[in-house]
């Protein structure tokens, strides 16, 4: 399936050369589809239009030249409706209230603020009431692991922390602020996230590379009393979670007895395996480059390590073909191809097959959905999308609430099993396991299920009234 | 003149026991002026009401007593209209364009985003058209100098990072975040300064104090290609530069052959002589508690050690009562009541006085108005505020617009006119040499003449339309 895309293309068109039906149908034959027309100029000879087209990035190329060469038709001008839409970036600072007259001003600015901040000065949690601390996020990268498109930099990781803060607002109504830094040392993006953080009541680590994003949460999360949160590892976990919870439902089987194999231990994927230990998973076995990890094995990362103690009880060991034998579950977070069709015929019978390497799956969708009982992907293309946007805004929005001083392993599987609670009973079936994105029921479930858990363990340092 | 605030009051009356004009009959007599009215709860027996309330700070208490003393009136809550204004902080983050399907979302996020964050791995100055790099400032303060309040920490000065980002947006339609940092360490500073920089297009300095402040602005200045502008120093410099030329046209002497005397060399009183220098003021005079400062005497501050080097050219020596003998202008930057009315009749005829301690100027106001040709202060009770938001709105957008490298001497001596320049020849008067902070000229007359001077000066980046 070609990747579609969109495209802005300004005309002058010389009215006694050519109709504008001449130029829509060039189009058309071409592959392009017009969805939009603003007129920008008109005289009695010539219109000049821009015209919002949308097509395969395939032809794109090819359907310009077609309408180029149409007689009396100049292309003036192309432009990409997704660059468009980051002129000067995608956000923006507002104040809350306007600044009309000298009153305004001495309640917002000087002389009033004098004692706003002589009250925090005195009793520094007032910190969390009387400034954006109580809502605002820091969305942290270095730039080393964006997207699938590797190291890039920290200027150009800036566009997706931007849109992650749209969605921060959009979804969640949590202000959030992206910090790309310039260093990639673990000490120093430490140093720097601690040195800012009296602005930000959270701190959401994104795309940031493994083995660094481990120490980094982890020092963080100890040194800090605000929660830190690495979305490309708990996200991705705590939204898988939440999809095979379902998919157990469908087919009958408990999360307590299902053997379940993760394949690609990296930041995500040993995400994925402690929170279904978590969650009360048993049976499960991590594999990655050097096979199944196994108890008396020593390995170089320290998390891995760990998940060799605490999981695998049977001590399998061997390659993903050997220790996949029998398996309930199958959840991919590692390279395209990897997982074939022999693989799935030696599972067990209901097959639940979560594929999510980006952007081409374990498996190709269409080759596996045959001979599996329910499969997901990352993908927006095929049903059972696993995407972390169900989690990050509530969970957020749901640690601020209570002004949590972390965010546990409890919140999270309450995150997950609150993302799960979306789908109705009558609703799940093998193509529906998980709420698609614009469901705005879910930012309210997870809230709600993160608030509640925060309670429980003891970490949440605000009631909000409805849980009084 | 006592402190006005204001203050909502909720008030529940029993109707059999009180009517409403006997209540604000009580708020009028104890120095209250009711301003607003929201009926909360009505019943045939009784009605609460928040009472909006303007009073002066010192009679606060007794009017609550008086009110509360009412029979049938029971004062449920009193909150402060400022810390309203502040609760949950005073700006948000908002996506510029909503996210409202997959369409959307596509563009802003993944996957359409991987082609925009590539176009600027490949050209990193992409970043300043495709990224919030284009209109954003940090404005950064490590808590140690706010307002008169010293050293209250990063929390503490949070509110007043956030108003001047209103201030910012409002003023300037420059975006602006509040970075407050939990360290005091000079090079800390500049490193963490440093590694956020990629998300921001300039840096506002705010608050940190002297002489740390120096070196902090310097490094930065050098060592990052956006402009770094410490408004305490600079804008009040500009400010006092615009304030003063205007003066000098109402008593017609110019600025080149006036004596002109400085008291206090602190970060802005430091900033004020460079600033006078450039405009090309030479009989200036610098003095603090060591008494002027001259030439063949080593000062402990480097920046002491320049203006010693660069004024005074007849090395005047001696106390503020010796130099000022003769002075056609007294600029004050340091502590109330050092300037005497004795001090004054020294001075040559037709002086102009900027006495701008705050919140107490070096001379009270009404006694040095009778002395003194023109008078102006800090403050926003008197005529001829010297207020640093005339200033720094203005010229971020004016440096942000032609991508600035820096802002340097010519810039602001061009804001410092430009703001002049908003007087017309038939307002100026002894009573209005400055423009008010509300009047919208400032900050189009600061953006276009900061826009030329970069462009002379070889440090604009790019030519906005209008000035090609």
């Amino acid at each position: 399936m070609a990747l579609g895309t969109s495209m802005i293309m300004r005309l002058q068109m010389d009215k006694t050369q050519v109709s504008f039906g001449e130029v829509a149908g060039a189009i058309g034959q071409n592959g392009g589809d017009v969805v939009a027309i603003d007129v920008i100029h008109a005289s009695p000879e010539s219109t000049t239009r821009d015209l919002t087209i949308n097509l395969p990035e395939n032809v794109r190329e090819s359907m310009l030249q077609a309408v180029g060469a149409l007689p009396g038709v100049k292309v003036v001008n192309v432009s990409d409706r997704t660059f468009l839409a980051h002129l000067g970036g995608k956000i923006e600072v507002q104040p809350k209230s306007p600044v009309k007259n000298r009153e305004d001003l001495s309640h917002v600015y000087t002389p009033g603020v004098a004692k706003v901040c002589m009250a925090i000065h005195e009793d520094r949690q007032k910190a969390f009431s009387l400034t954006v601390k109580r809502n605002m996020v820091a969305v942290v990268s270095d730039g080393t692991a964006v997207l699938g498109l590797g190291d890039i930099g920290p200027e150009a990781a800036m566009p997706v922390m931007e849109g992650k803060a749209m969605l921060f607002k959009q979804f969640g109504e949590v202000d959030a602020f992206p910090i790309c830094l310039n260093t990639k040392d673990t000490e120093e993006i430490i140093q720097a996230v601690k040195w800012m953080a009296p602005a930000f009541g959270g701190i959401n680590l994104e795309d940031i590379s493994s083995p660094r994003c481990f120490e980094i949460e982890r020092r963080l999360s100890e040194e800090l009393d605000i929660p830190v949160f690495h979305d490309d590892q708990h996200g991705t976990a705590v939204v898988v979670l939440a999809g095979l919870l379902n998919a157990l439902r469908i087919v009958g089987k408990e999360l307590e007895t299902a053997k379940i194999v993760v394949l690609g231990i990296g930041a995500a994927g040993a995400a994925c395996v402690r929170m279904l230990l978590s969650a009360g998973a048993k049976n499960l076995i991590a594999v990655d480059k050097e096979g199944a990890l196994v108890r008396d094995e020593e390995y170089a990362h320290e998390m891995w390590n760990w998940i060799a103690a605490n999981s695998n009880p049977h001590q399998e060991r061997g390659s993903l073909s050997e220790v996949i034998r029998d398996a309930d579950v199958f959840v991919g977070v590692s390279r395209p191809g990897l997982l074939t069709v022999e693989h799935l015929h030696t599972m067990a019978d209901d097959r639940i097959v979560f594929a999510m390497a980006n952007p081409d799956p374990e498996i190709d969708p269409e080759l596996a959905e045959p001979h599996v009982r329910v499969l997901a992907t990352g993908r927006s293309d095929y049903p059972n999308q696993i995407n972390n946007v169900l989690c990050f805004p509530g969970i957020f929005r749901g640690a601020l609430d209570c002004r949590a001083s972390t965010i546990n392993e409890e919140m999270k599987v309450a995150a997950a099993r609150a993302i799960a609670s979306v789908v109705k009973e009558d609703e799940l079936n093998e193509l529906y396991i998980i709420p698609g994105v614009f469901n705005e029921q879910v930012v309210q479930e997870v809230r709600k299920g993160v608030i509640e858990a925060a309670i429980k363990t003891g970490v949440a340092r605000r009631t909000p009234p409805e849980f009084r």
